[in-house]
Order: C-alpha cells, then sequence, then structure tokens
C-alpha cells in the first residue's frame, strides 16, 4: 500500500466505532479515503456524513433519504457489494449484533483487509470466516481494544503464544451480590466506568457476556485453544490485554480506554500514525493498576459463552442471538437484568448443536435461538 | 543458526549474572554449550564451572589454578581472544565495571552475537561499540531486564519509539528523607527490595545511579535521544520496561524479577524456549502495580548521569569511573551514602570533557576519574 491513500468503506457509520471510525479518518485525512459507508435507521446522521466524505457507494434501510440527499452522487448498493467492491482496500465492519455477518463474509471473500469491530461474526461463524479469509488472501484486523492488544503484543513473535489474558473492567456492577443484580435498572446497566460504547454491547459489559464472547473471538483470531485463554478483572481498563509466551515472558499494550487507538492501529496497519487527538497516557498521573479474578458465579455469562466456545459447532451462534434477544427485552424492561443469563442458559440446553455447521445452519440456530428466547420471555417462565 | 547448539563464551561466570547463564544453560541443555569461561578471583567456583561445562578456553586472574585443575583440558586465553574466537557464537557479557570493555570491543569486532549484562561498557564507549557492531554485523543483545523488556516490545515495530519508559524499584531507600539517607549502611545498601544482583550494581540501585547508566545504556541500544527516556518508580518488579509508539499505544514487558529470563532470551533469541525453572506471572496473586514519579532531588545520581549523557564525549566514563570508586568506598565504610553523588559530581565538574574520543581518550578520563575520586575521598573533603 506504502503512502498511498487507504480507500474504505465503513459498515455501521452511524453507530458508535463507525463515528469514532470517521473520526479518526478526520485526523488523518492524508491516509484514508472513505469510499463507502453503511447504515441502519439514522438517515439524519447518514446523510450527513455522506455531505462531508462524499462516498462512491451508500447502503441505507430507509425507503427514501432525506431530501437534501435525492440526487444522489453515490450508488445504492448491498452492503455485500460494497464489502467486496473493488474500489474498496479496507472494510470496516462496525454494524452490530448478526447483522454484519454477510458483509463479513462477502469481504473474506473478496480478499480485503477486514477491520472487524463486530465480535458476533466470528463468535457465530468463526470457522468459515477465518477459512475463507486464508483462502483468498483477506486479513481480519481486530478492532476490538483487547484484541488489538494481543495482535500488537504479537507482532514479530515467531512462535505461538503460550497463553492470551483478555483484561475485563468488571463492568459497573464489579462488587454487586447477587440480590442486588436482579434489581439493577437498563439506566444503571447503560453506565459503563470507563468505556464510551453502543447499548448492545455495553449491557453485555455489565453482564461480562462481552469478556466470553472476546475469548471465542480470540480463539478464533489468534488460533489459540480456549482453555488457554483466561479473563482477568482490570477496572482502570488501562491494560487491554496480555500476551505470555513460552519462555514465560509477558508483554502487555496499554492506553487510556479510548477506542480511536484501535481503530487507528487497524487501519494504518503496519504502520502507526502519530495523531494528537489521542490521549497519551500521563505516568505522572497513574497511581495504581489493580486485578482481581472474575466471579464467575455472580456473573455467569462469560461461563456460558467459554462452555459454548468449546462446544463449537452452531452453539456460539446459538449464545449470541439468545443474548441479543435477551438484552434488547431487558433495555425494553420486559425481563430483569439476571434473566439475560437464565434466558441464554435456556436456549443453548435446549439446542441441539450442528458440528461444522454451513452458514444456513449457523443462520437457522441463530432464528431458532431469537424464536426460542421471544417465548421463553413471553411465557413468564424466563 | 536453525536447530544447532549455541556456543557461548561467559565472561565473569562466577558472578551474579555469571552464574545464573549457566544455570540457564544447565536447564537448555540441548540448546547451548559452554565453550568459554573467564572469571577474576573466585577460582574455586570457577574450578567446578570448567568441572561441569568442560571449556576449551578459560581466562583467569589467578597465578595458578587449583590443584586438581592443573593439568587443563583447556587453552588458557585472554577475555578478548575468548570474546572473538572462532568457535564462539555468543558472547555472554557479565563482568562488572569498565573490566568488560575490551571484550566487548572484540566481541563486536568479531560480529559475535554479544549478550550485553555490563552497562559500563556502552555507557563508556556506546558510540565506539555500537559503530564497530554496525560495521562488523555483530548484534548487541541486551541483558539488563529493562532493555530486554524494551527490546522484546520493539520487536516486529518497524518505526522508531515515541519515548521509552525505564521502571525503577526506587531501591530499598525508596521513601527515606535526604537525612536519613546520610546514614545508612552498606547492610542496608544491600537489602534490595525486589532483585537479587552483585554489590555494585545493588548499590547503584540504591542510589538510583543504575537508573542513570541505563537511560545511556538505552539511548545507544536502541538509538533514542535521551529527552525521549524517562524513568517511573513501579516498586513491585513487575513491568521491567515500557515503550511508548507513535500513535500513543504502549506496550510492557511483564514477569517477576528474575534475571534468567532476560539472559536466556538474548541467549535464545529470535526463538523462545520454554524452560520449567522459570517462574510464571500468577495473575491469582498480583493485586496491584503501583507508580511513583522519581525524586531526583533526593537521589541526585540519576540526574548526573542524565547530564553526563547528554553531555557526551568522555563524561559518561568519568560518571561511571566515579561512581564505581565511591561505591567501593561506600563499601568499604571510607565515605557515607550520599558521598557517592557528590563524589560524582565533583568528578563531573572538574572533568574537561573530549569529545567524540578515541578508546585510549575513555580510558584515560576514566583512569583520572578514578584517581580523583580516591583523592578526594581521601583528603576528607568529599
Amino acid at each position: 500500500m506504502g503512502n498511498s491513500v487507504k480507500r474504505l468503506a465503513v459498515l455501521g457509520s452511524t453507530g458508535s466505532i463507525g463515528r469514532q471510525t470517521l473520526q479518526v479518518v478526520r485526523a488523518l485525512s492524508q491516509h484514508f479515503r472513505v469510499v463507502g459507508l453503511a447504515a441502519g435507521r439514522n438517515l439524519d446522521l447518514l446523510a450527513e456524513q455522506i455531505s462531508e466524505f462524499r462516498p462512491g457507494f451508500v447502503y441505507h434501510q430507509a425507503k427514501k433519504m432525506p431530501a437534501r440527499l435525492t440526487t444522489p452522487e453515490y450508488e445504492l448498493l448491498s452492503m455485500e457489494e460494497i464489502a467486496s467492491h473493488p474500489q474498496v482496500d479496507t472494510v470496516v465492519i462496525a454494524t452490530s449484533g448478526n447483522s454484519g455477518l454477510p458483509a463479513t463474509l462477502a469481504a473474506a471473500r473478496a480478499g480485503k483487509n477486514i477491520a472487524l469491530a463486530n465480535k458476533e461474526s466470528l463468535v457465530m461463524a468463526g470457522e468459515i470466516i477465518t477459512s475463507e479469509a486464508r483462502q483468498n488472501g483477506a486479513r481480519i484486523l481486530p478492532v476490538d481494544s483487547e484484541h488489538s492488544a494481543i495482535w500488537q503484543c504479537l507482532e514479530g513473535e515467531t512462535q505461538p503464544p503460550a497463553g492470551l489474558i483478555l483484561t475485563a473492567s468488571g463492568g459497573p456492577f464489579r462488587n454487586h451480590s447477587p440480590e442486588q443484580l436482579e434489581g439493577v435498572t437498563p439506566e444503571q446497566a447503560l453506565k459503563h466506568p470507563s468505556w464510551q460504547m453502543g447499548e448492545k454491547v455495553t449491557i453485555d459489559s455489565a453482564t461480562l457476556m462481552n469478556k466470553g464472547l472476546e475469548v471465542i473471538e480470540a480463539h478464533w483470531l489468534f488460533n489459540t485453544p480456549i482453555d488457554n485463554i483466561r479473563v482477568i478483572i482490570h477496572p482502570q481498563s488501562i491494560i487491554h490485554s496480555m500476551v505470555e509466551f513460552q519462555d514465560g515472558s509477558i508483554k502487555a499494550q496499554m492506553g487510556y480506554p479510548d477506542m480511536r487507538l484501535p481503530i487507528q492501529y487497524a487501519l494504518s496497519y503496519p504502520k502507526r500514525l502519530p495523531n494528537p487527538e489521542l490521549p497519551r497516557l500521563d505516568w505522572t498521573a497513574i497511581r495504581e493498576l489493580t486485578f482481581e479474578q472474575p466471579d464467575f458465579e455472580t456473573f455467569p455469562c462469560p461461563g456460558l459463552a467459554i462452555e459454548a466456545g468449546k462446544a463449537g459447532g452452531t452453539s456460539p451462534a446459538v449464545l449470541c442471538a439468545a443474548d441479543e434477544v435477551a438484552v434488547e427485552l431487558f433495555l425494553s424492561r420486559a425481563i430483569r437484568f439476571t434473566d439475560i443469563a437464565r434466558l441464554v442458559r435456556q436456549a443453548l440446553e435446549e439446542h441441539e448443536p450442528v458440528s461444522r455447521p454451513a452458514l444456513e445452519e449457523i443462520l437457522s440456530a441463530d432464528a431458532w435461538a431469537r424464536d426460542r428466547v421471544l417465548k421463553l420471555a413471553g411465557s413468564g417462565n424466563p
């Protein structure tokens, strides 16, 4: 790629990661050009982004765009068409939930650089995506801060790691008892102590499900057995994750909790670019970094995820789908916070997993789990 | 080198680093063979090491070896001859003070891998050694835990770092007042809170001179301006040092304070080897890592070193030599702990530095400083 400008497609451009991706592009406009944008229903923001970045390709879910953009200078394409378009170098997958999967697969098959912020894609279909990427010369560049940290620590190392250590802030309910957790509200769960993120991932951080999904994601990204991946609680969110090597040496990557750094690293890789807008760690202000063991009894979600990850097949898809629906139900006050784990567990227990599934089997397990969780919740017997 | 056995010469084999190097060789005997040993006056231990490792080349300072080794199966050579011998792949420079300099230069000129534990060589003659190494294809592999950490963090990075962050335990007198420091004894100063090391480096850790020497060493090893190298106090000695990159990302290397890991990394590089004798960080036991700013007023030595490093020329040699003599005087109770910094400062102030010095000028500055410190101390007016 040399010093040429990288052409980016940002899928999910109006979400939290999408907006921060565009902040990075704005700050480093000599290095990146946005050629594709895709968003769901936030048409006002999408229209602004189109005016500013003038992409050639757009996807949106609206019947029609706002009046001032009815004479489009862009081509309206599907997300898969944008993700695999010859004029795109790097596809940023910043959609949430399962909606990023088809575009991720299209980008893998087209041999793109895939800056992957959507962890559900890899959790649901890790085997298919990594195998398609390998066969077609696509490179998956993690955007999650934890996986970016591990990736940075592995750069230049020639042997597989002995283990991965994912750090977790512990979320807003770190020291809550099971009884206290029963009564927490969506407002409380949405107040994350260290990270600014979208709603789904913020609730997943509060249940620690997020960390479970990240274990499965790390397994696929770094070809590391799930038993060699552990989670520790690090409330300051300064160490973003660590790698232990065969000689016992550990490397960690650090920074303030700010998604723009891992986003930028995925875009600029293999280079690092100075960006005056990114905060620098101030070692005169950092007094201590603390660590605790996670409590998988009070917070059952990561344990469920790790079990599903080890079971493999369609189990992780069921985990993802059940969690996505349960989080929506919690946010709409249809269920309690602690019901999220109970519904996910029940869906996993009822599911008959298919091993080495085709994409259709994964999507069918996903659909089954969504339906099942809605029914379980509706029956008043979660 | 592939899977072949690396042939090592260990200079300073009876000292702390030398003994730990031989522990690593013992644990990984299928990877390393000791072909050369050099030691000062600890002939009993050297004789044991010769019996165990059966090197082809030996250097010692004794008039004769103990009786049981009077029929030597080895060749008696100078340290320079061992360091440059065609049968040696990697030279471990584990001598203390200025005695390692000629052998380091000989190894650099012979294009060897130089596992460098003797920081004085680089501090005194960094320009000459790095230039000789570059010209002759020698590779300097740092053994100091801090520099090994930085080296590990830089692996695979393609751009120069934005900054280096050296961690310091703070030594046994971390929270002492200047008045308390006046009265500390050699016994107190030799009790390091986290590291087991030789006497000279342990006293240098107590005065923090060690950290100043390491700043100069890092400057030469990593071609980084001294102004971009900072020191922070980290009493647990778990993070061994850090690198800040141009995008603000920071990488750190961690482990328990155990010199065998950086020694082994320098020997096994670019591979990492599993060694069951090396302790693994136990994240269930690590509760916190803390950080403080160093107090360069109460501990003036690092400031003196940084000044001497910036002045360059013969100043760092004077710093090293003055410190070495002052530490000996303190250990023999001829001066107080706080006199170490005062004597070093006075020698530096009186010295007329030579810029871009030849080796002879460095050695002559070294000799002048030793003599001057002895005189200053003897006059009762340090």
